[in-house]
């Protein structure tokens, strides 16, 4: 079965081990050597989840024969950035009922506050 | 082997069933009925695809016994979203870069036509 490109990506993004490896990118291109370092992992099992990032287009490898560097692909993420954009005002709308609720709340608090203190000027 | 929970966000949204499923589910609540409407696909189908993404967090399910509602969980998205902000910068000064290279060739251009215009005033 084919996967839709924002498939791919969202199944790239769902590994920590492949997340920690775009984080050390964002730093500058690097080795598979250099990022495979912090794990404990062997190098197939870096490079499988490479691969898995290549293909998703979140990553590029370079050409020169022995030294392959990988470069992370920010523009691939503005991708799954833009999807997640249609929700935001879901939550953004759901705090603006919150600071509403809380104000309502608080201007309540006040007027009672006010009427418990007299009715002076009345 | 337990997923972590942003791996578990990442894994429920590669897929363009529960994408869509959760794009319905913006527009407000509804039954398993009505979700699966739209899509070839059989009860038990859809059922396992709400239970990837209620253990995700990204929806819950009512608890009335006959009509148990789908809801959205907006807050759900909004790790998903931190998580991405922080790439943000990176493309986003891809973009300043780009920017600026045209600023100066714009500059450069302009500089060249006037230089070739000869040099009056000097």
């Amino acid at each position: 079965m084919q996967t839709d490109p924002l498939s791919a990506k969202f199944a790239a993004l769902a590994d920590p081990t492949r997340r920690a490896i775009l984080a050390r990118l964002a730093l500058g291109e690097t080795t598979v050597g250099e990022l495979a370092a912090p794990f404990d992992m062997s190098g197939p099992a870096i490079s499988k989840h490479l691969k898995v990032l290549q293909k998703a287009g979140l990553i590029t490898r370079g050409r020169a024969a022995q030294w392959r560097p990988c470069k992370l692909e920010p523009l691939a993420l503005k991708t799954v950035d833009e999807w997640i954009g249609e929700y935001r005002r879901l939550w953004e709308e759901r705090f603006d009922r919150l600071e509403d609720y809380i104000k309502t709340i608080q201007a309540k608090a006040k007027t009672e506050k006010k009427n418990a203190g007299g009715d002076e000027g009345e």
